[in-house]
């Protein structure tokens, strides 16, 4: 089968066998997503080989011990943990100290024409979601996330830091719970994209003025800088959510958490059940963010357009 | 009156006016207690300039306002707010913007004869507790309020990384709520005063064998190293106190924090009311935390020993 491989420091598109485990449901891919971490495991993030992509929906084509699921379509969670762990027995496999991530950590991923999961980790799609709107799970899941991790009510303060695809997504999650969101970012753009959801666009520029205004912030951005604006930006008291990964702020104020005694939450998966829910009921807009659609036979080039500035997310058709 | 300043970068004993203010308390210091934040002052933190010292008891001599307390043994919490600000409107002028500070920010401090506060900030001593005891209650509400800001649970595992006077009343605090108290430091003859109190002290060097072991550390070290290893031991969803300021971690690992889900909790003063009842009931042992007492005209060479290696708490006879 054809997979986009990460492999010595090179991306190609690669002929491979088809996943071969007894124990997992084997999905053929229909579509899937290009993410952020996928652009940075071809920077070297994680130090991943394999076939990469987490995001994405398809149809099961065998599951030994769900037979119910074969046929169905279907999204998967993306951690599949140990089984007999504390964070496996509480049901949470994200924290398995020994668990693969697809596509991330020690497991092939979904930019293939097939990909195996443990059948437990899939969910069956709804009808009324699209195949374009499925692919979009992993990441509102991670964005929703954040509402269980914060508390956030109607006339908490909260502004998103990034005007991406995930500082999107988040802002659109949290908006679902506060009265009061802004999204902040370079791109007037991507702003007047989030304003058709009640959500208001703030220029970088004009963020500063905002000094200590939020009682939440969730930095997107994947930038020092706006770590250092998150701290400009809380209230006393207030939760900084971070959601993306970098590597490192070298001038991190740790005073400044301590007097204001600012709350830091670190927050990465969250729950598919919640995100589909959102899907099927229309609360979300996610259609908006589709720039492009590829053929996985054209997944180098599709990955080099999902870097480009101002591109959100690119999608992969592959059956 | 005699005061111990800092001024034009340097320390001394000075000769300076009584407090002179129409709106506030006048107390006369008995005791008062050398921090490490005075110790920080000195090297240039906070660019606060005049009387040092924040930790005290005294005997209220005036107090237009409450006449009440005129005569009254007082402790006092050094955050003096503007009284029209939200934060001061919900009683709380420890994060008022426009606050002073005693002996920190914009308000002339402890060791020295005399020194005025709000009315409101006064709290009367109850008889059981000596004037050295007394001297202990800015930190020790300090190092209890961690305690109101997590939930720590009889099983809980708590970590505490410094073995300095803060670290000790962290662990002493934590140990009132939780059975696992491990307190992680350098110096073997700090760990044993503690492992009096039934909290286990564990050498630096052993400490990293104890890798995502706990739910919560406190960091009271205050160096970037204690982040480091506090980042190591905690388990994933697991929560970091920063208790002490500190000025960057040049190698912070952001990602750590969102791939764990880490929860770093920034933590500064606590309320004064709980830290006098534990003290009153002799919940906590301080005493056994001062290595020397000094007269305030020795204040300079007190501050000299308080910075030493090894030396716990200083305290200065006043009056």
């Amino acid at each position: 089968m054809k997979a986009l491989r990460f492999e010595n420091n090179k991306l190609n598109l690669a002929e491979i066998n088809r996943p071969d485990s007894e124990d997992e449901a084997l999905v053929r891919v229909l579509k899937s997503g290009i993410c952020n971490t996928d652009l940075e495991i071809v920077k070297g993030y994680a130090n991943f080989q394999g076939t990469i992509g987490h995001e994405f929906v398809g149809v099961v084509e065998e599951a030994k011990d769900a037979k119910h699921l074969v046929g169905k379509r279907v999204v998967g969670e993306i951690n599949a943990g140990c089984g007999v762990c504390d964070s496996c027995r509480k049901e949470d496999s994200r924290h398995c100290p020994a668990r693969t991530v697809l596509g991330i950590i020690g497991r092939d991923g979904a930019h293939a024409e097939f990909l195996s999961l443990p059948s437990r980790n899939l969910l069956e799609v709804p009808l009324e979601i699209s195949d374009e709107q499925a692919v979009f799970t992993e990441p509102l899941a991670a964005a929703f996330g954040i509402t269980e991790q914060v508390e956030i009510l109607p006339e908490t303060r909260v502004a998103i830091i990034g005007d991406g695809k995930l500082g999107n997504l988040c802002a659109q999650s949290v908006r679902l719970k506060s009265e009061n969101v802004f999204l902040i970012g370079k791109h007037k753009e991507k702003l007047s994209l989030i304003e058709k959801r009640n959500i208001e666009g703030v220029l970088l520029e004009d963020a500063k003025k905002l000094s200590k205004n939020f009682d939440v912030i969730v930095e997107a951005s994947g930038s020092e800088s706006g770590f250092a604006l998150a701290l400009d930006l809380l209230k006393p008291r207030g939760k900084l959510v971070l959601k993306s990964t970098f590597q490192g702020a070298a001038n991190w104020q740790a005073w400044r958490v301590v007097v204001d005694e600012i709350t830091i939450v670190g927050s990465r998966c969250g729950r598919f059940a919640p995100a589909l829910d959102l899907l099927k009921n229309k609360a979300v807009d996610v259609e908006s963010l589709i720039s492009r659609e590829f053929s996985l036979s054209e997944g180098v080039k599709a990955m080099q357009t999902a870097g480009r500035k101002g591109v959100m997310k690119v999608i992969l058709s592959i059956s």
